[in-house]
Order: C-alpha cells, then structure tokens, then sequence
C-alpha cells in the first residue's frame, strides 16, 4: 500500500514530493485513495468539497469515528507528512479487521483536500470550507500563481466547484475525528517514546516588516550618509532569536523581499516575514512585542521607517480534553506506561474541525525533529507501533 | 537641450529613470544626441560597437580631445548620472565658440553604450568593446532578464551587432578623454568646491556568500535543532558594517536570494552579495578578510556551511597624472584657487578607457551624495560651473 504510494509526486532531483492540489500528483494520490477504499470493500466518496472519505457502515448513522489525514505536500516535502496518516488509518482498520473486533459505531477514514495550502496560499481549504471558516466566494477568489483560480483547478481536475461551502450535516454525523501525523519536532525522541497525544495548537501568527531606508550607490555613499534598512532588518532578525529563546518560543524570519536587490546598491526596502509560535498567548504576545521594540530602536537609530503588519493569526487550539483523556487511557490500558501529550507549533485539519467536531491527534516519533523536507524520516518500528495506537484508539471508540 | 532629454524614460509612479541599452528610451536618447550635433554642424558618427560621436575638425587627424559619458541609466536612476557629462560637453563646446577661441586639435563629445549595466548585467560595455577588455563572443554571450540577446536587442535598435569588438585605430586618434559626471558621494559638498578632479577609481570587488543550513517547519523545530542561515548572514551583513567603519571603506549587503524563501520554512539557503571598495589594495583586502573571518566564526558556531566566491574584481585605476595635473593647472590659473582631487568608489567609461587613452575626469558637487536614485540633485549654479570647467578644459587642452 505504501510502496504504491511512495513514487507519486516525487521530484527526481530533490527528492521532495510536490503533491498539490488539484494538479496530476494529486489526482494519482486521489485514485490511489479511492483504490485503497474499494479493496477493503468500503463506501467510497466524494464530499461537496472535494475531500474524499471511505466508509466502513452506514454513513448517515451518526456518531462515526473518522480517522484521516492529508495527501498533499509543501513544496518538496517529505514522504510521511500528511501520508502517514491515510495510509495509517487504512492499516489500522485492517489490524481490527485481523483482530475480529465487532463494529457499534460507523468507522470513516478521510483525505482533506489543500490541507499544505502549496498552490492556493491558505492552509486546510478543504477542512475550513466543511467547517464554515473559509466561505465559498473567498475560496473562489484564490488564485495560485500562474494566475489559475481554485473553481479552475477544481473543474480541470474534474471536480465542480460550484457545490463548495459549510458541511454541517456532514460534521453533526461525527462523533470523534482521530488524526495520525508524523511529529514535526524532537519532543518524542527526547522522552523515548514512539507515539503521542497532541494536547494543543499554539497560537501562532505571521507579521511583516516593512524597513524603508534610502535607496543609494554601494560604492560612493559615505556610511555616515547611509539609511540602509538590509541593518536593521539584520538587527531585527537577531532579536527574534534572542526574544524566542527567552521565552521558549520560536520566531523564524524565513521569506524576504529587497528593492532594488542589486549588488551595487543600498537598498530603499527590505520586506521580512516573521513567523513566530508559543506555548500560550502570553509567551507568543511576549515574543513578538520584544521584537517589534527591539526593530523600533534599531530602525530610529538609522533613520528607517518601520512598519509592522500582522498579515495572520490564529489562536490556540485546545483538543477536546474529554476525547483526549479518553486516547490517554485507552493508549495507558495497553502496558499500564502513560502515553506524553505534548503542544505542536504546527496547524493541522484536526485543528480546524476541532471548532466543531470532537476531535484528537496522535503524534508519531520523528528521531531528527526535520519536517517539510525530503530529509523528514519516521522509522519502521515507530510507524507500526503508531499503527497500532491508532487501532487500539479506534476499538476503543467504534467498538463492543 | 537639457529640457528636451528631461522627460525620455522617466517612470511616472518613481520619478526615476529607466533608460536601459537597446531599448525604445535608449533610442530617443540616441535621437537627442545625434539632433544636437547636427543642430551644431558636427559630424555625427557611430563606432562598430554603438557608441556615437559628433566631431569637429577631422576625425582621423589624430590627437583628439574627447568630451563624453553615457545617457543610460540604472534602474529608477536620477537624472545627472551619465547625461550630465553629455549635456555639460555640448554646452561647453557652446561656452567656447562664443568665446570665439580657435581650436588646434580635433575635438568631439561621445556617448558610450551600456555604461550602467542595467540591462545585461555587465558594465561599461560599448567603452570596454573598444578597448579590448571585453571580446565580442562573450559580449554576444549576454542575455537580459527576458532571455534577449545583446545581438538580438541591437539588431531589434536597428544597429549591427556583426562589427562589435576592438577598435584600436580609433582610441589611437584619442589624445586625451574627458569625462565630466555628478559626484556620487559628499566630497565636494564637505570641502565647499563646485568642482573636481578625480584622482583615481577605488579597487573594488563583488562577493557571493553561500549560506546554507538545513530546511525545516518553521513552527515545529526547536530552536536548539535548528541549522538557519539567515541568522549567520545577520551577524555578516553587521559585520560588513563594522570591518567597514574600522578601515574607512565600504561594504554593503544589497541582493540576496533565499531558498525556499517561505514564511513558515527555516530556510535552506541564503545567498547574499558583497559589494566593498576601499582607496586602496590593502584597505579592500583587510575589509574582506575581516568579514569573512567573522562569518565563518558564525557559520561555525550555527553549523552553517559556507562558500564565498569572488564574483568581480576591478582593481585601482589611478588617472594619468600628467593629465591630471594639467587639468589642475588649467582650473586653478582661472581664480588662483586650487580644486580639489578626490577618488571616487564607482567605475565609469573613463576608468575602462584610462588603459588606451590618457583619461581625466571632473565631478560637479552632488549637496546630498544620493546617486542611483531619482533623489540624486545637482543645482544649476553648480551644473554651470561644470560647464565653465569643461570648457575651459577643453580651451587649454584643444585650442591655440
């Protein structure tokens, strides 16, 4: 199953998978879903928003369990990051299946459709639109950047994009959403153990700096004339540093944009974009009120106009402790050892439906913590214990 | 004159210009400077690599004295750099035929092709064709953002690539060249002089350094995991300024390029361009050593892999002094005031020529310093004291 899956999408020279939405990667990732359903016998289909759903019962029951996961990739991603989930969930059902356990519940696996927001810009359209977070004439106003708009990629794909909007009907008939994920830090492989619960989503937002200097000849203009914002802004980016570690937070500035960018010239603009993540809202609005201080001082000292912008945000996401504390237990029965339940800095699908679905997330160990990178690595072992886990969560749930 | 050249490739929303080698600017450029020669009775000419000339007494009598620069411009470029030689040569040649002197030598005003570079990414190409420093198959190996051809965007202006190389006949009927530009930086706006001298150009030199660390989820990794580069070229783009500052040069980090360059990926690379100049040899190479020691003590400590590569060098061009003096004794024998001989950080058509020909050039006082910028300013009492320099120049130099 795995190995069918491991070739598509993947680039020859990096190594990386460029799996997006709604181009070839993702309609082979797509049949292979669907193939995976119609083997095991299950209700294959496709809901109003493309996202794709395998069902063991009946699917107007009520009160399902859903397991599930995404099959898109960031930009060169790794091989585990959304696929480790789908490919888990098939697994696990054919664990209980091996176990001869009976069914009380109806049991879904699913695949969220632009969970990596690679090509669109925005993360989990496929979960926020089911959930009402994203509306129908926003997401038809996405364009990738060859100009394509979402409602285009949809239709090329064969996919009708006038039927996107809320699913309410379709969330009312889950009572549990399980989502299996490769862990994106080294906080298993610091404890030893292979599998976790998620506990939160920290808060986490980006903001863009704007420095403005003067843009000016390198070779000719004093230093004492210059107002040159590549300064502050390097000034800035060792504050973020400084401001993360104090707090125990982690602030990134990872994407920048210079004018003029010529080697000759002092620039007029430097644009950075922080990222930054904490435990809580009080550690992340410490962290980022540090920074923008520090750049304030640095930028008046030189002459440079500064301007901050919050261009997103979101706000903790707690996991429902009920179905946690549940997974906890279920997890501890096995060898009497307590699972760790550990925050993740990272968004996920399960972050989005948890505003209207009960809702959990098992972590599986990643032993060097690299994520969207075809470096990103889970070993054998760990895989089948997350296997395990998560058919040992899922007979607790759907099962007499 | 100057009122006619004001308005072609000017940019409406940055009040800068845009006047690249080849293009439909170019060309109304080239159209104003052949309409004034002929307005004077001068005889215009093109040499086989595109630049124009308009002479005065006969162009094969040899010892000519030659006034000229160029009328491209660097991306958003002010309005001095380039045609306020061009314009300064016409206007003085004006200045000494209603002085009613007789000229003993060939005189003409020339306009070189392509000295900015903006366009092909190399500098002082029509004067460096001529002088041998560039041959004609790596001038036809030069391509534009857009993928054009230099052969193809002269042919597209209506001139014949075909011709271009040395011309060594021609720089041999040159006797002495004068260039007359804006300062680019505040030397005369310190010393309270209209007018200069130059002395020499500075060595300088471009280097790329290669940061690269290791890609990762800019949510998820923990700082302690983290290999970022765009922390190491922080701690370099300060260090520049430091090493910079200690030995009285330049250095400026103004391009950079980073990969992947998202606002939630660690990035994997940045990439980042030196340009440093310093008055001489020994004072570039301490400046450079310097800034690469410290970002190699940086990339070390940060586990960071360094490559820096010397991209460009030019070293000092000191102008003939013989010229040079008689340049001084000619201006100082007008008020008994001597002007000042200053070195200057940026290349120019002189620079490239001075190997050819014996090269002087004179600066007219920029109040700010700013250059490549549409902010660049001469006033009008400082453009006609150049004017009166140049012409009194060219009286010493060409006439009885």
């Amino acid at each position: 199953m795995w190995r069918e899956l491991l070739p598509v999408g993947r680039n020859r020279d990096s190594g990386g998978y460029r799996r997006y939405a709604w181009t070839g990667a993702d309609a082979d990732c797509r049949a292979w879903f669907r193939a995976q359903a119609e083997a095991r016998g299950l209700t294959y289909e496709v809901d109003r928003n493309g996202n794709q759903w395998a069902w063991l019962g009946d699917p107007l029951a009520g009160d399902a369990v859903v397991a599930g996961s995404h099959l898109d990739s960031v930009p060169d991603g790794g091989a585990f990051d959304g696929p480790l989930g789908v490919v888990s969930s098939f697994a696990a059902l054919d664990e209980l299946r091996h176990r001869g356990v009976e069914f009380v519940r109806p049991l879904a696996i699913s695949n969220f459709g632009d969970e990596e927001g690679a090509r669109f810009g925005l993360a989990c359209v496929g979960s926020r639109l089911a959930a009402g977070q994203l509306t129908a004439e926003a997401a038809h106003r996405l364009r990738d950047g060859d100009g394509i708009t979402l409602p285009q990629a949809m239709e090329a794909a064969g996919y009708d994009p006038g039927t996107i909007g809320p699913d309410p009907e379709r969330l009312a008939r889950i009572g549990a959403f399980v989502e299996l994920h490769v862990e994106q830090g080294r906080a298993l492989d610091l404890t030893g153990d292979p599998v976790g619960i998620a506990s939160a989503i920290w808060p986490h937002g980006r903001w863009r700096f704007d420095f403005r200097g003067e843009a000016n000849h390198a070779g000719t203009t004093r230093l004492a004339d210059r107002r040159d914002p590549m300064l502050t802004y390097a000034e800035t980016v060792l504050a973020a540093r400084r401001e993360a570690e104090l707090a125990g937070a982690v602030a990134t500035f990872g994407k920048i944009s210079v004018e003029p960018n010529g080697v000759n010239a002092i620039p007029s603009l430097v644009r950075g974009w922080l990222d930054s993540r904490a435990a809580d809202q009080a550690a992340l609005d410490t962290v980022v009120t540090g920074i923008e201080r520090a750049a304030r001082e640095h930028a008046e000292r030189a002459g440079i106009d500064l301007d901050v912008v919050r261009e997103s945000f979101t706000p903790v996401v707690e996991f429902e402790h009920a179905l946690r504390d549940e997974l906890g237990r279920i997890l501890k029965g096995r060898d009497g050892r307590p699972v760790p339940v550990l925050g993740t800095g990272a968004g996920h699908d399960a972050g989005i439906l948890s505003a209207s679905v009960p809702t959990a997330m098992l972590f599986v160990r990643n032993p060097t913590g690299v994520s969207h990178s075809p470096a990103e690595h889970a070993t054998e072992d760990d895989c089948v214990a997350g296997v395990i886990a998560l058919a040992d969560v899922l007979e607790g749930l759907a099962c007499s």
